[in-house]
């Protein structure tokens, strides 16, 4: 199979008008890889529209020409979602030039944005209209909106506020067919038939291209605060996150567990980064709240919690930031934990969930069956203990060659996963199944579901042209 | 078309054992009709099922045999979703003897349970593990969880807590074609394919029955109090709602708006209902707040936020509640609102939303058209202005012909759904589709969302046997 023909391309490429329509090897070659390299496509076109009506245009002549389209937007994904396949058969379609924020409603609470705007940008528009989009997470400086609510982002601050499923009113779809669907509503309650807004979320691209989302907005904190804290285990890091959900309740908006050794490779590799306590602990938490009255109650909050954490013997030690940038400072090492990996030679990459109670004993058992299986690896576990997800991420042993190891990248899943579904675990907690996970997924699932799934696939996608391959086998 | 016949009807009741297959008419009268008496269906069997296998292997005969099958849970709902067709060609499949709680993790915050389950004993077994169901609704008596997950139920307390879309972790579903889906999961977080556990919540049982599910657990509030407040007009009672929503935050449990009218018959009706102010205001407000410290924080709360209210010129008049069974006699007045219309003869009613600051706008507009069309008309608008859900409740101007004013339900649902349209709202905003809004969501909605719904429907049931008829039209 190859791609499509000439002429083909120069009616797709017209659409979008002079210097929206990339053919170059150059112009192309950043939208054939992602983040971690896993993947490397082939495409003859990659075509950047402007408007909901240009992706509607484009999905027509898709359609009738039984084009595949691979949707694209801040293509900061981990699982190969936005990248086109090998074969060089598949158009790009990238959202990056529909950036307009449509409307802020500070009344009603909500802004209706273009796909395309940046996750940075969509903040700042609330922030600018004293309003708050909490969607946070390491790359929102490129991560665009459409990309968030196809893999349903979760972030920092899903404890509080949940994730992308949950900040979002009502979605314009553009579907394979070409024809569009206006769900931009803005209500919080509306039971008028089945809940399609929620089954293009997640969805990642393979049901159709999100043009346009209704996001809500929450009023902004007037107190913030952060604790960081040194825990002997991941037993007291839960004991700590349950008395930190008891007292602080719907203030809490997040609470990290990090490993010693993910801490560690961050001291040594990220600019700026540095131990903020005296000695090193086996684990490290990151406790974020965020309260609606003053400055004055989240730093009360903060220091009872930690009273009380010391007196019950949870906490080795701990700090509280004393200003919003030491508060900037202990999120960045957090939240530059896997690219502090780098330096330290290859990282196998888990994305996983269990039941919160279910973390500690996770942990272990993971630990014991990779040092077994990877005598020497490096566990850099961290990750959103109040929601069960887990990034445990495993550096290569010190001098081991990079490629031998990473080479067991599907032998350390198969352990990993194999415990957290005994668990009753997931095995893409955030960020989703694109390609990398999706044969695994079919194996783990009963087939009833996947069966259920591909129906669904079929219902919107009759060609099979919207982002084939992904999360299901086309 | 005429129903199963006998064989058929043995074979059915071979399943669920001696007396649990109702045949005659006088068992099988109470499953015909629904709770405003307008739709009288017809059945030959009313099935009870003890378990999940019986549920499986009823709809697997009924899926060879073609059998359409109405799924039955508290059967309180309000658009005849559980009511079988007046054919007779359906027969009714009831969870009323599945009311297992299979599981409760006050580690985890969740719990398992069968459909079955009445709300009440939901939130009971919760309270019993000192934990929080917050589903709360005036028919929690008898509504059980199979149908307020399949109408995605919302009532009191959504504000804080969200719908039972919010409240629900995973579900256990038996499939059109007797196959389980088992997505009884007790994850935070996973995403792991297509959305199918929020298809099933809200499609009102034409893709499944709901067998069991995991319901999210919650800290019991230490604190909470209540303010009864009389507001001149929506608009004061907007900015109310906008004050304590930045003063309480999430600690704003509900925020209730009450027309005089539907207050005044509350009063009047409702046995032990006594106002709690000394004259009369044009509307009034029930402002719920829960906290997660303290009584007395939630009693300051209150207080603030009602001085503040007062110095703002927001509320004519306001009383605090002097306890909880204080808390449950103002709670007790709205949710009886709609039955203490009753005696005052026949309701047009409306369960619609708009934006929550659309809602004076909505209010007095749709007055107006309404006084219009029927002079003397007493609108007992009331409901949750938090979520801008109003139902717009319309009794018959006093000494009416109550058929005669009942004939004129579509003509008036027509003025007042025209106007919610027009504010971008929905015509359904908790009670869902059914039988009663079927025709009317075809009308209002773009084809291709109706043909999206459709085709979703055909997927999971290509013969069309469950609970045909509602939401789409077979």
């Amino acid at each position: 199979m190859t791609g499509p023909e000439k002429d083909l391309i120069a009616r797709f490429a017209e659409i979008v008008g002079p210097g929206h329509a990339l053919t170059e090897p150059q112009d192309i070659a950043p939208y054939l890889t992602e983040t971690r390299g896993l993947y490397h496509g082939a495409t003859a076109l990659v075509l950047k529209p402007g408007t909901t009506e240009e992706v509607v245009a484009i999905m027509t002549l898709a359609s009738e020409t039984k084009t595949p389209v691979v949707p694209a937007s801040g293509r900061t994904g981990h699982v190969g979602g936005a990248v086109p396949r090998e074969e060089g058969t598949d158009i790009v379609l990238s959202l990056e030039r529909m950036t307009r924020i449509r409307k802020i409603d500070t009344a009603g609470n909500f802004m209706v944005v273009d796909g395309g705007v940046i996750l940075a940008e969509a903040q700042k528009a609330a922030a600018d209209n004293d309003r708050l989009f909490p969607l946070s997470l390491g790359s929102e400086g490129s991560a665009r909106i459409g990309g968030n609510l196809a893999t349903n982002a979760g972030g920092t601050a899903v404890l509080a506020y949940g994730n992308m499923r949950n900040l979002c009113l009502g979605l314009e779809v553009v579907l394979p067919t070409g024809e569009v669907w206006n769900g931009l509503r803005s209500l919080k309650k509306d039971n008028t038939g089945y809940d399609l807004r929620d089954l293009f979320i997640g969805a990642e691209g393979t049901l159709g291209v999100i043009t346009g989302a209704v996001l809500k907005l929450f009023p902004r904190p007037k107190g913030h605060q952060v604790a960081f804290a040194g825990v002997a285990s991941p037993e007291k890091a839960l004991d700590l996150f349950n008395l930190a959900a008891n007292c602080c309740a719907s203030a809490l908006t997040g609470f990290e567990l990090m490993a010693h050794m993910a801490f560690a490779f961050t001291i040594k590799h990220t600019e700026g980064a540095r131990d903020p306590l005296s000695s090193p602990h086996p684990w490290y938490t990151l406790i974020d709240v965020s309260t609606s009255d003053s400055q004055q109650s989240a730093d009360d909050m903060i220091t009872g919690l930690l009273e009380e954490a010391f007196e019950r013997g949870l906490v080795e030690d701990a700090v509280i930031a004393k200003s919003e940038a030491e508060i900037a400072e202990l999120w960045h090492m957090r939240e530059t934990m896997s690219e502090a990996q780098k330096p330290e030679g290859g990282s196998i990459k888990h994305d996983v969930s269990v039941p919160v109670s279910s973390v500690p004993a996770f942990l272990h058992e993971a630990d014991a069956a990779v040092m077994a299986a990877v005598p020497g690896a490096r566990i850099c576990a961290f990750g959103h203990l109040g929601d069960g997800n887990i990034h445990y991420n495993i550096s290569q042993p010190e001098g081991a060659d990079k490629p031998a190891f990473l080479a067991r990248w599907g032998e350390v899943n198969a352990i990993v996963h194999a415990i957290v579904l005994a668990h009753g675990g997931s095995i893409s907690a955030e960020h989703g199944i694109g390609r990398l996970k999706r044969d695994e997924l079919a194996r783990i699932r009963e087939p009833i579901e996947i069966e259920l799934m591909r129906r669904i696939k079929k219902a919107f996608d009759p060609a099979g042209i919207m982002n084939p391959d992904k999360v299901l086998k086309a």
